[in-house]
C-alpha cells in the first residue's frame, strides 16, 4: 500500500490513469527557497481544468496527477528574503506558481501571458525540475511573487474559487471598462465562472440579464444571485426582445454554441468576451460589422489583477457559491461537476478531510 | 432612343438589369427643400458597392439604378435654411443621405448606425418618395446634414474616395486608438481600403507592416506607399516571424480567408478589426483567448468622423492613389475592380465626361 500511496513529506490526492480516479497518493515537496513560501492548504476550489488533466482529455497529463488551481491556506514558513508574507497569514495561489518574470508581459505583472510560458500549478515542469502538484493536498510551496494576500475576515473557503473562477471573468470585465454602473451586461451560462460574472456585475452597479440553455435556472438567477433578467437562449421571441440592448457580454459557455444570436444582442460598439473554450467559434461578419462589435477572448489574469481582484471581492462583500466537500467525495464531485451539477463551485475542505 | 434614356432634369448613368451594364440615363431631382443642398457633380470614385447592386448580386436591386457613394463636387444651390454651405463650397457625399436623425446614434452623429436605418445613397427609398440615385450623374440634391465640407485645396477628385473607403477604415482606427505613434499595424489586403489603411498608419506615426496574397505587391507598399514591411500571407515562415508582434490589424479583404494566422499576429490585447466581408469568420478560441485579442467588425462611419477624417487627411497631406476615368470607361473599369486591377481607386471625371 506505502508504493501505491508513494512516499514524500507531502500528502494529496492523485490521478493515476486516463480513468481520472483519485486517491491517497504521498509526494515529495521542495525544501524552501529564499523566496519561497510554505502553506498550509486549508481549501482548494475543483475547476474544470481538474477534470480535463486527470481524463488526459488534452493527450499531455503526467501520473500521478495532483490536481487543483484555486488553492487557500495558510503560510507555515517563509524563506529568509520572503516580505509579503509572515506565518499565520491568510494566502491564494492560483493557476500559476511561476514565470521568467523578466519579459514584457511578467514586467507588467501579467504573468499569464509570460512570453517563455508561466509554470501552470499542477502537470508542468518547475524550476526545481519536478512536476508540479496541486492543490488537492496538504501543502505547496511557491514562489513569493505567485501568492496573493487573503484579506482578514473574508472566508477562506470562499476565497479559493476566486483564484481561478473569479479572476478568469474579473480580469477581462476590467480590461473592457465593464466596471461603468448603469451599463448592461449579459452573462451567457451559468456555472462557475458566469455566476461570478453576475456577481461582479451586480458589484459594478450594471444591470445584468442572465441568457441560459435552461429555464430551470431562472429563479435562481433572478432570487438568489440577484440578476435583473433572465432568458432562454432558445426562445427566439426572448432574444429578439433583448437585440441590440446590451453594452457587454460575457459568455462562459464551453459548449460549442452559435455565436451570432449573442453577438446581436449587443448595442453598437459592445463587446462580447469569450472566456470558455467551444471547439470553434463561427460568426457572420454581418453581425460583426454592422454593429461594429468586438468579439474578445480572455484567459484568468496576472498576479496584480488578481489581488486586485480579491481586494474588491473583499471590500464589496462579493462571495462565491459554493458547495463545501471531503476530498473522499472528489471522484463524485468530478462526475457531477461534468454534468454542471453543483451551484456553483465545488471546494474541497483539505483541512478537515485529507489525513 | 429618348424612352430608353429616361426623362428628367438630371442626367446620369444607370444599370437597368442585372447584366450590370451602365448607359446614359435621364431621371429627376427633387426641387430644392429648405434644408437641402444642390451639388454640381465634378467626381465619383467607384466602390465594390457599385458593382454589388448594378449587379444585383444581394438580390435587392431596383433598376434602373444609378450607382455611386464617393461624390466630390461644387454647391450650386442651398436652402433657405442652409447655414454651413454657400454656392460655390467644395462638398461631398458619402455613403447615405439621410436617416432619422433622433435616435440615439443620429444624436451622436453616428448616424450610420441609426436604429430606423440610413437612407443608402443610392437604390434605397427616400423621404421624397423616390429611389435614391447616386454620384454616377450631373447632380444630386442632399439633405445638408448629410454633405461635408472639403477643405479648399484638396483635389476634389482625391477628396471621393475618402468618402467611402476613407471613412471605412479612419472610423475604426479611431474608435480602437489606432492613432498612437510608434504602435504597430497590419493591413491586410491592398485594394482602395488597404492603400487607405497604409496612408492612414503612417500619417498616425505608425509602423506598418503590408499583408498580402500577393508577393507582386511588394515593391509598391514599400516604395509607393511607403508601409514598412511586406509578408506574403502564404509565406509560412515570413507570417512566422510576425507572430506576437503587431498591436493592431485592420483587414481590408472580402475574399474567403482564415483569420486565425493573422490573429496569431497580434500581441496580447492586440485589435484585429474586420472592414471587409466575407462569407464567413471561423476562429479558435485558442486563439483569441490565449491572446487576450480582439476582433472587432466596422462599417463605414457617422458625419461626424466623417468631416473629421476630411479635415485630417487636408491637414496632413493624405491622398488617396486613384486612376480618373471617363464615364465612358465605367464597364471596363467596373470589370477590371472585380479581379482588383487599380491602383488603387477609380474616380470618374463626371464634370468633363458626363455630356
Amino acid at each position: 500500500m506505502a508504493g501505491e500511496c508513494g512516499e514524500g513529506n507531502c500528502l494529496g490526492w492523485a490521478a493515476r490513469d486516463v480513468s481520472g480516479t483519485l486517491s491517497p497518493y504521498k509526494f515529495n515537496r521542495r525544501d524552501l527557497r529564499n523566496d519561497d513560501v510554505s502553506i498550509k492548504i486549508t481549501y482548494c476550489g475543483v475547476c474544470y481544468a481538474d477534470v480535463i488533466w486527470t481524463r488526459n482529455k488534452l493527450g499531455d497529463s503526467k501520473y500521478p496527477l495532483v490536481p487543483g488551481h484555486e488553492i487557500a491556506g495558510v503560510v507555515q514558513a517563509v524563506g529568509s528574503d520572503v516580505k509579503r508574507f509572515k506565518v499565520g497569514d491568510h494566502v491564494g495561489v492560483g493557476t500559476y506558481v511561476d514565470s521568467c518574470r523578466d519579459c514584457e508581459y511578467c514586467n507588467v505583472f501579467r504573468e499569464v501571458h509570460c512570453v517563455n510560458f508561466p509554470t501552470g500549478t499542477f502537470n508542468r515542469l518547475d524550476s526545481d525540475g519536478t512536476i508540479t502538484k496541486g492543490g488537492y493536498s496538504s501543502y505547496i510551496v511557491v514562489r513569493e511573487r505567485f501568492v496573493d494576500k487573503i484579506p482578514d475576515g473574508y472566508p477562506l473557503e470562499k476565497a479559493a474559487p476566486l483564484l481561478c473562477a473569479g479572476i478568469t471573468v474579473y480580469a477581462p470585465m476590467m480590461r473592457h471598462k465593464m466596471n461603468q454602473p448603469g451599463k448592461s451586461l449579459g452573462v451567457v451560462g451559468l456555472g462557475g465562472l458566469g455566476h461570478m460574472a453576475v456577481k461582479f456585475g451586480k458589484a459594478f452597479g450594471l444591470n445584468v440579464t442572465v441568457i441560459s440553455t435552461s429555464e430551470s435556472k431562472r429563479e435562481e438567477a433572478i432570487k438568489v444571485l440577484k440578476a435583473d433578467k433572465f432568458v432562454v437562449s432558445s426562445d427566439e421571441q426572448q432574444m429578439q426582445s433583448l437585440t441590440k440592448s446590451l453594452d457587454f457580454i460575457i459568455d462562459t459557455a464551453s459548449g460549442d454554441h452559435p455565436f451570432d444570436p449573442y453577438l446581436s444582442l449587443l448595442k453598437i460598439d459592445g463587446v462580447m468576451v469569450l472566456v470558455g473554450f467551444p471547439s470553434e467559434i463561427r460568426i457572420s461578419p454581418l453581425t460583426l460589422n454592422f454593429g461594429a462589435r468586438s468579439l474578445a477572448g480572455s484567459v484568468t489574469g496576472g498576479t496584480k489583477e488578481r489581488q486586485e481582484m480579491i481586494d474588491f471581492c473583499a471590500a464589496n462583500k462579493v462571495y462565491p457559491d459554493i458547495e463545501l466537500i471531503g476530498i473522499d467525495y472528489i471522484n463524485e464531485a468530478l462526475d457531477r461537476l461534468t454534468k454542471s451539477d453543483v451551484k456553483y463551485r465545488f471546494v474541497i475542505d483539505i483541512a478537515n478531510s485529507l489525513k
